[in-house]
């Protein structure tokens, strides 16, 4: 898998793209990672990559032309133009390319919510793009006619999109085959369940006076098994209870976990 | 303010501290930000952090001991001990401290979701600690007797808490007096509405036949507020319609957007 990230600090990536399973998924060539910056495609003489908003107000908005240009090199490829005076429709009068068109991901509060579910099908790809704007809004044609995706990773005001496309290229990047190791893969398992992960423990068996469940040191795999998925069920059920609306669950599971709420309900009494 | 973060990989945090709004606020002496390997503090020959779970299973667990060792570091002082038969009942037996004292953020997917009003309110803190776990679970009695928050910033699985710590902390210190200038702070403004951003656009005017918008180029300034209103309702409703339950809206907007839905629902029929 290749993929191309556009902004204006690709030095905020260097520390990332290096390290760990990111660093590891290059050397072995499973993916090729690169943080382009888009400012030397602004073709003026002060390489101005924003301007000032058509119809006043404070802030600056990305100019559309520098990031046309960075990701139609990045494509070999001029992307769209518009024909007659409809835009949106040029698309389907280019002649069909035999290689899929990669995706180009505007890192944006205005996207849709990144899930597991996303990193699931954008890891099917071939090619990404990622757009990150820093401070500012983005020219709206970048988002009608250059976008295949518009990202955010949640609810809260970042400085730009740069922390946003690396954790979802993390995301990513670790489902990509040979990426992780036998040892990390069990940790995603245990997410596929759809439940909050019980609780671990490993030495020393008592630290500073809080110790081991003896259940774990029982040695009776059954019962640690069932301990384990009841733990599970209790946190999902005391931190994010909207997770259990989508869990598979047998019909004993159920039961008990109407009777942990049984039981908070009287206790509140 | 004063922000570390203890984590195996200190080297992911080089290029995102040093640049941009997190660089500017330590030039500017307003945060300290510092990447601490709690490696050395495990206190064994081999620099032991992690360790097989008790009751078997695949994946490792991260000891409690060398994340104590370094919280206590970082803090000049042992944090707490068990008393008696109970744990969690020492910190009220310790004598009372004038300073208030830190906040200690486990970074993992069992977390609460990061929001802007968590944002806000480890904005008020002078000293954060951050704990970043790495691909492995961590011994459950850092959860109970150490941490104070547990924070995630969304339901996907990363590599590790490096990114979700990185992310906690640019949107916490952007929030921090004198932090950002004003071009960029009218940017915040704009979320604080609760509703998403209208779009924006800048020159060119035409660009590959796309044209900006004709209202935004009369003139008309209570024309061009109003529109830009309308079309951040309309992006809300057909985006996320669930921020529309938590904005303020006039009479007329309510009145406005259920035109939206209705048009939009006889288009089905």
């Amino acid at each position: 898998m290749k993929i191309d990230v556009l902004t204006l600090f690709p030095e905020m990536f260097d520390g990332v793209f290096g390290t760990s399973i990111l660093g590891k998924a290059q050397e072995k060539g499973i993916v090729s990672l690169r943080a382009v910056n888009f400012r030397p495609y602004a073709g003026n003489k002060h390489n101005t990559v924003d301007d000032t908003p058509y119809g006043g107000g404070g802030g600056m908005v990305l100019k559309p032309d520098p990031i046309f240009a960075a990701v139609e090199d990045l494509l070999g490829g001029q992307v769209k133009e518009a024909v007659g005076s409809e835009p949106g429709q040029s698309m389907d009068e280019q002649p069909e390319k035999t290689a899929k068109p990669p995706r180009v991901i505007l890192m944006c509060p205005q996207g849709e919510t990144h899930t597991q579910k996303k990193a699931e099908e954008l890891a099917r790809e071939k090619h990404l793009i990622f757009i990150c704007g820093h401070y500012e809004g983005y020219d709206e044609r970048i988002r009608e006619h250059l976008v295949t995706d518009e990202l955010s990773i949640g609810d809260y005001v970042l400085t730009g999109g740069e922390l946003p496309a690396m954790t979802v290229i993390d995301s990513v990047v670790r489902l990509l085959p040979g990426v992780l190791g036998n040892e990390t893969s069990a940790v995603a398992d245990s997410f596929s369940t759809g439940l909050l992960e019980h609780p671990h423990y490993t030495r020393p068996l008592d630290f500073r006076g809080w110790k081991v469940p003896d259940i774990l040191l029982s040695g009776h795999h059954a019962n640690i098994e069932e301990w384990r998925r009841r733990e599970s069920l209790r946190r999902t059920l005391e931190r994010r209870p909207d997770l259990l609306e989508h869990a598979e669950l047998t019909a004993k599971e159920k039961e008990w976990l109407q009777s942990l709420r049984d039981q908070t309900a009287s206790r509140r009494i």
